[in-house]
């Protein structure tokens, strides 16, 4: 590569231990860098350090990795070096509920959310002419029994090294994945769901919130493990509810939670901005 | 009583049937009564009709409630008639946590909140000195057996009894009652507790909130009920955090949400504002 | 009329006396009528009574009216009776931002705002297509000079007249209405812009509230009225921001704002929510 | 100075230049401090650096000072060394209204507001109670004329050398002091005042916004200025209203807004959090 990009974005994660900023720093002034933005935390609970720059710079990305090498070695690092602005190629499986990839594909357009939509998979059709709208590819196919289940999870899988894909979004896509699926696109496939102050186990838990009276509906995105519901977090919103709303009321309130909730997730991760410690996120915003 | 004051709070339970809201105006038109300020609500759940009513009126309590009777009576109500802004008589328990019983007695001082408090029991003697500042008897009792804890809780009885009680606030106190107590006490007694998306079960949630990074903590008022923090909610609020608040600084963030969650559940309950309705709550803010 | 529907919304206001409640439910019993939600408000400032009522019911209009005429002719109300859910006729006026549009459309056709669109006006044609997704039809008209304006605004009020046009929201038109126009549609046109804190005055407030580092940026949405953007405040909501935001990204964040404050307000004024009392709205959620 | 404390905070500004962080970085590696929290922002208006960071260290402040020189000097900087949780010296000025000061005082007793309060002054005598209980000296001069203005204006800072006062804080201080006391006291002095969506002018604004029926009241905490309400806005923070609020509701509701934003905007300043760009402050939370 020989792209000579304005502004770079470094990420870095590695062993909490002293110096580390100045030999980066270093790497960065050697490779006639200027940073314009860092964020860093020292997590006491895991002994990690992480780190996210911005750097502004004409120097081509081999003389940035040439300059980073010796230190990245040095404190065994993982990192990631990006261009600020470039289109994160994301998958986006749904079912019926339109609400969160409606939000994903106008702010997508708009400008304000720099990820590339090179199809969109689901488990129906009905949200064909919504994609369609946007000009972004989209199939539908049925999954009712274990063997289209094994075929759509192949599909994508396949989807994924087709179109290179960095981020599979859950937009209330309403299949459980298998546990193989998760593991295989671990760190990369984030989910929406509702959450409720308590949170209620089991069927309708829109119903159970009603019937509880709960004061706040809210909604969670975070990263997919096997342990469904249960990733890391990446973001988390709620709104004030009182007694007079009817359940069908609590479900539209919460569906603008979700959207709003798994755009800001999408938009941080496009942005390098979500980093795994464990089993919580730590967001550079 | 022969007091005749400007502004009266009426509040009302029955089934729901047609011609309720005729009835009761027709009586309170009857006693001279102007009805300055009016929420309803018909649960659908429990086929309930709840009411608060403030009315301006000259007319002694004894007209008001010879006009009352034959609706009340006819359309079996549980009903209230109380006067605007009188304090209401509330026992407040404390262990060692001050931030709640700080917020209660600043703001009852300020004027903000219409609650007189002849007394505060606790488990303990640190919060004396808070008590005495603002001029409210204090009592503190070691509880750290059971035949302490008996006693403690017959000192609470007997309090409500001598003091007349109308609401008992557990502000931070970190004794569980007896079922006894608590049915004694049914629907005239308020907890605060902390709250997150999603709950954590077990010992030191804001320990398991920081491994889990969750990005919303906060608080929830509500009924005591012998079910554990399960009684129906009055309020709740929450606050964002991030991954570099460490354990300590949330319990510092969770702090302040339980007391404004808790003063606000009193403000509401002591302004006749909270009703019942099976296991919710019915807020005529 | 012969319509027999279920739900009603009857919203009246008149000056404030004794005994309305009383008269009014009579004539609701007297239709058959039940009551299932009720909010009053008595403006001290004004002396005006307010209130908006949902009855329940198998009588036809006429049996609703003539039941209350009497009632509203001896308390000289403003008074209007509909249907729970019928759809507003609504005109949409834009220049050349999408956002507030976008959230029109969707939520209209997610069945979250009852109001129906026979047109969208605008002074550009670069939101045609939007338009066109959601089947509504769309007219962009240059308005560049002092004729062109008065012919989009004997345009504008021809649409009215021809859609029989109950509300026409301003969603960021960018277009200075005449007096006229704005007094003829006094109290049925709706305007959304930007708020801050403290307010700027004058050419591009985002660059204004950048310089000032505001930590709050929010919008407006109110009725229009001669006075540019003085109108009566129907609602208003904020988010927080940090030094860290460009210009442009404030009005990233300005815009989401602006689209869930102006929705909001739409869907209030569409079910009979929003009530004018001089130069404030009663609003009963 | 020979303390040798575990945790230091470092914050300098400077003209925006590249290899800055890598020259700082290099300082604090050789004085053996391992840089545990880092926060940097770069003013595109201003062209300058703001940088904020906390070091752990066995290293007395005398080789960090040593080691930090030549930067320092290379690269023009105001810098700052401090020990992080050391209580800043604050002076409180206060007139009639308590909660801004006991909210100072009970969070600086809980241990969540690293300040020492070595003396309130007041034109007025009303809270001395208040600081009594909090054993914090205070002294009420009359302030209803001229020359005891200007006494009360020499009084304060006298208190400021007597006790070496980093920051003063106005916690509804009712008297607008004078051009030179300010000019004096510049960078340093924190001001609490109400806010309002759009901004009123003049006497009474609760009474105004009630009259235009405002649905958000807020705070703000700013640097104080010869310009009275106009200085760098260090935080905001609003919370929603409806039309059935009286003006004295207004009141309270905004007066809690005014102690928790002044509050924070302290513990910032306290926590070196909060850096001047010209008219805007760099907040780093």
């Amino acid at each position: 590569m020989t792209a000579s990009p304005t502004h770079w974005i470094l990420t870095l994660v590695c062993e909490d231990r002293p110096g580390i900023v100045h030999a980066i720093s270093g790497a960065i002034v050697a490779a006639g860098g200027n940073i314009t933005e860092s964020q860093q935390f020292s997590s006491d609970g895991t002994g990690t350090f992480f780190m996210r720059l911005q750097v502004e710079s004409d120097a081509p990305r081999e003389t940035f990795e040439a300059a980073l090498l010796p230190v990245t070695q040095q404190y065994t690092m993982t990192w990631q070096l990006d261009v600020v602005g470039r289109p994160l190629r994301t998958l986006v499986l749904v079912s019926t509920a339109a609400h969160c990839l409606n939000d994903l594909l106008f702010r997508q357009r708009a400008g304000q959310l720099p990820i590339e939509l090179p199809l969109v998979l689901s488990n129906h059709g009905g949200l064909a002419s919504l994609a369609e709208f946007y000009s972004v590819p989209f199939e539908g196919h049925p999954v009712t029994n274990a063997a289209e289940k094994t075929a759509f999870e192949a599909r994508i899988l396949r989807a994924v090294e087709e179109h290179d894909i960095e981020l599979v979004v859950l937009a209330r896509y309403m299949q459980i994945l298998s546990p193989e699926l998760c593991a295989r696109l671990g760190g990369r496939i984030i989910n929406i769901h509702h959450s409720f102050l308590p949170g209620f186990k089991g069927a309708n838990p829109y119903k159970q919130a009603h019937q509880r009276g709960v004061k706040l509906i809210g909604a969670t995105a975070h990263f997919v493990t096997s342990d469904l519901d249960e990733g890391p977090i990446i973001e988390q919103n709620v709104v004030r509810v009182d007694h007079s709303r009817s359940t069908r009321e609590l479900v539209a309130i919460g569906q603008d939670e979700e959207s709003r909730t798994l755009t800001q997730a999408v938009k941080w991760f496009a942005e390098n901005r979500v980093l795994l410690d464990g089993d919580r996120t730590i967001i550079f915003k």
